[in-house]
């Protein structure tokens, strides 16, 4: 049997997460590295029939002026992280890469977004379905040139600000209309969405942006029976409350107040200096402890962008909790984690069974991927071990369906 | 239908965690305060018929000149806990249950227990069969003088130092010669132990000492239709390894280190100070990492006895791990809990349990508490989500039967 | 020699930090506690005739229905702090110096604090010469009920936005036209500084309010041959940047970022939830370190309300820094101080401190005062040791000066 | 004037601080790094004809086969630190250094060093007398091929175990018989030491080892008119505790307690997991307390290897403290510094400033260099602040005279 032909079509393709997945592909590729933080490399996902390095091609839209390689370099000097020989030996698949790169849209993401883009076709005003069908364009071509099997879309760009949506977003029949005419119909993350859905390819969202969570958007999935998950990758500080947040529950202790502070210094945490872009992330972050605990104790989660930090996210998380007799404690911890490190392996770990299900003949959301967000499409479940529970169950269903 | 009448005994009784344990019983039982930190509070456990706080009496053994209002009164002006109304509403029953208080032993307890003792009879060089017979006296004692239906025995008394067994006490044939005869046959905690069991009486261990866990009394326990669970009690730094390195795991972080130091101040870590109480202390704490990750990374456990903490036990933990690409990051921790309110309600929580299965009519060892204790019995398991699955399916076995 | 009858004024006597203060002069005068905490009562001051506890009596000034006794179990009962047995003795001192308290102005001390006044007079909308007039004859019935020598006025009020001073502000005659006329010509911060240094007493400004930090005040601290000192009692996490700070420079280290959070529960945090209030607290918190390193690293300073910590100011410190070779390090500081706990004790040294100052006949700003202070007035100075060198001086100079 | 060429002769020249010192000292020449963490860059020592990088040539001792270029390279590659770039530039310098470096002695270090020594000649059981006159011949020869005015010789090798000095130590004229006899007269620091001193030449000493500090080295100093320096450089958690030492002093808050926990994996951190070696460690950190507080607070310090920290020393200190009003309180921070990276500028910040010492004609112990050291000879002051003032008055004394 001959190998298929993988894509994975990156949104925000040259920024942190996009460059270091790649770097990571082509790492894995040439066997210079383990499958440390690769969770689909987990003896659990054996039975699954999931697509190797070596079968991916990549590509993506960006609205900088950028290529994985000046990414990766920069982040190893500010960031110190990957060995320079490493680099090197990944180049020759970093450069051929880069050359799949097309220009992004800024279409309502932003003033804070709009600004970092220096590509001038970025910043054209299309109408949506204009935008759409040059996103569409891009990614037939890429698959085209390539000779895929299948391409899997996956945002990786920077946090847009909350976007309403409204009564024109409840129905596919209703939004047509819109993406016509309203230029503010939809903004970037969701136009690429809908070009996935639209040619019946799968749609990943790594960010708390739109994307495909909005009522039309499901339909089209339905409709072109793809598939589709997100938001917003769990990496650091929320995965820890989706952690921790249960032992509270188990042992009966009342949370009195939990108070997140993080900061980075990142392109990421450039954009999420904006108030405006801020407040989507902050959304997803706050809304865990309430799900998970049955009862709202005080939070505060606080993002600031602290320049010399780089790629390395610091959290700190204090807990204050009432236990037996009312006597208050406190746990408090710190994380320094490096923020592209942590979503990279992730974006391949979702390609991957993205893919899979999509060629299983799945359509609809991904439940069984709520493990991998913030804030997951479909599931009110925030507990990460029962989370971890439901993928365990997917995978157990599939590999029983295929012993059969 | 008239309640039962039930009784819990506790080795060790006038400790900092026994004393705080009978304070709550008596301010539940007075409604002066709320269920936080009893896990048997939890709706989960609703559906069993499990004894309220006003059915329970108690009683146990020390080997101190002490008194649970003193020490509770000692806990207050020390570490800062209680409300001195509290205690005051709360006296009638601690001096009536005081009264139940008989001498216990020091049996191979090792030097630094033996050093604490000051009631003489505490002391005495009985042999082991002698010493099990004069706490059976004690135990039919308070059963009958307060006309109970059940009673509980729960090893709280502090950590003796590591006890070798040796073929003698594989089996209840080879053991009894020998509780006849050696002095040494056996440690205090087993005592108590195999003095409840083979009065057909459930026994608790919440300590890392002997206890029940040998053959001889597994077989004893089964041979009497009794049941029994431990061992030591997971309360905090333990606890969150069990919570945390499952999440490291399932993200296929590789854990390099893992270095975790606890300080405090309580007579338990007055005890801990002697490096032979000590040992079992960390050998319990510093097995669990191997058995979550599936390979031992390099770990490190210290407690230190510092006098000014008190009953508030601070844990630092600092955990090195390895992400995607080789990068090394860290999370570290922070708990500061006090001791005898953490474990407290979990002794309440195991009493009802271990009174409700010897209801029930269970033999053997409780391995559905496993999530109780560092160190569980018959039980490989320590991921404690996976426990609590565990504990959680038990409680629906019993819901499920008692609706038939 | 008869001993001095002396008397000290709190301007928001029944908040925190003066019920503390308050408690803590009469439990010292019972010799119910030792001296922790009290920079005075170091042998560095030996030589120093100061004022013994016994000397003082204490009035006030306040906006709330409260008292002493009340406020000093609310933080027994919230923050777990005091013995109630101490209370209980101190008890006739706190309802007799209670019955010295005077409802106090919140004019123009913005809407959050004005809130928290329940006493009709307090918002009463006198002109400035008015709400002075007033404040002077309470201070003067104080002074002459009790026959006292000397009063010094301290301001533990709740932190006030900050109040733009202007040409009106910078000499003595401009200002006593708009004392007249301009309603909104000082805050109430102001009035009480101007009354008490228009009576000639000493008067302390513990807070960021403006109080006697504007040049016409100072003219009249001249004037009337008075002294007066603030702003802003360093007591915590400004304290810590103030000696780490030096430390950083001393070494040439580069400081790359510095970021603080506090957290805390109590009235004054919750006055501090105003982001107009907040501002001021945050300006003095975050200049210290660009006078200590010489240059301006990246800072952020956050205070968060967050009940359950009640009194428990948490606070928790980033500090980003290069050292050799541009290898950037990290150290964080976790501080958990009792806020008002911390406080007290320098009010009652600063009016020890103030009140002999005055007596030897100086006059203006107590510049030796630095070391108390976030931001002293009169002194650039910022290093937490060189102040404390300040300090040691001027106590050697009057040792030297009484030696002769 | 033709500028004066110095040496620095370091024993344990290839490890990781006298490595990076070396670095250091080859990029500074180059002027690819700027001063950061050298203190002698610093104002303060402007008026001081201190030497300029270009002015040294490097030498020394060591017991292994190692060379510069290989120790910095595994520290980039195990601790992330340095650009390969940088390393690449300086390679001229280390490799050109690394051809003075000569065989060093073990004797009497203890077995753990012993064990790390691959040099055979490290390992010659010579007379202590013959040892030091070997180790004269390599200083001679060094001073000779580089036409150096001046060396300093510098203990930059892994910590002894302390060493007893007895009477024996005492006097010159007692210890000359035992160098021709006793084998066990000396170990190797102070070997080195007395065949630095006996050469007239200054020595400086960096780490707890012997080295200097017994009498008759003292002695031998005087008599030769030259100067010594020591001991243990103070870079990280023990500077910490004389920064914050003073401030609870200041402040009278009474340390209740003080644990500090110190994890790390370089080859230094191998040699302190031998219990006889970390003991000389822990000596030189836990006095400091007590001497700047007055009292000694109980204390706990303890250094483990942990392989995966590599260079980067992280201590977690735990300070228990008592405020006013009885109030316990606690202050934490964790300190996470590149070991070698911490020292180094201080080692060429000593050679500066020795170097001088000498060349002015002085003698004996300098002082003035108090705040290098964690145990510093001939100095009780350990409070960072006052000792920065010994070096700022030294340094205004030189500036004076030299004015004149």
């Amino acid at each position: 049997m001959t190998e298929r032909r993988l894509g994975i079509w990156l949104i925000g393709a040259c920024g942190g997460v996009g460059s270091t997945a790649v770097l990571g592909l082509a790492a894995l590729r040439r066997g210079r590295i383990d499958a440390s933080g690769l969770v689909t490399a987990l003896p659990l996902f054996e039975p699954l029939d999931l697509a190797g390095p070596e079968q991916f091609v990549v590509g993506g839209h960006d609205i900088r002026r950028a290529s994985f390689l000046e990414t990766v370099r920069e982040l190893r000097q500010r960031s110190n992280v990957f060995e320079p020989e490493m680099i090197e030996a990944c180049r020759p698949d970093l450069e051929s890469w880069a050359a799949n790169i097309r220009a992004g849209s800024v279409c309502n993401a932003g003033p804070t977004i709009s600004r970092l883009a220096d590509l001038p076709e970025a910043q054209r005003a299309d109408s949506p379905r204009q935008a759409i069908e040059r996103i569409q364009k891009d990614l037939r071509e890429f698959r085209a040139a390539h000779k895929l099997d299948q391409v899997v879309v996956i945002n990786v760009a920077s946090t847009e600000p909350p976007f309403p949506i409204d009564d024109s977003h409840s129905s596919l029949a209703k939004i047509s209309a819109a993406l016509e005419k309203r230029q503010a119909a939809l903004p970037a993350s969701a136009l690429y969405a809908w070009a996935a859905l639209d040619l019946g390819w799968p749609y990943i969202n790594f960010t708390p942006s739109l994307g495909a969570s909005f009522p039309a958007a499901l339909e089209l999935a339905q409709e072109r029976k793809t598939v589709c998950g997100g938001k917003d990758g769990k990496t650091g500080e929320t995965l820890l409350k989706t952690v921790l947040g249960p032992m509270f529950a188990h042992r009966n202790f009342r949370v009195l107040s939990w108070v997140g502070h993080n900061i980075f210094g990142n392109r990421d945490g450039l954009v999420l200096d904006d108030p405006a872009n801020k407040e989507s992330k902050v959304r997803t972050k706050d809304q865990v402890l309430t799900r998970i605990l049955g009862y709202k104790p005080q939070t505060h989660v606080s993002i600031e962008y602290i320049e010399s930090l780089d790629d390395w996210k610091t959290a700190w998380d204090h807990i204050h909790f009432k236990g037996f007799l009312g006597v208050k404690m406190t746990m408090q911890f710190t994380w320094q984690g490096c923020d592209s490190l942590l979503a990279a392996p992730l974006v391949l770990d979702l390609a991957r069974l993205a893919l899979l299900s999509q060629q299983r003949g799945e359509t609809g959301v991904l439940k069984h991927l709520a493990c991998f967000f913030k804030n997951p499409m479909g599931v009110e479940e925030h507990d990460f071990f029962k989370q971890m529970d439901m993928l365990s169950d997917y995978v157990g269903r599939l590999a029983q369906a295929d012993s059969r």
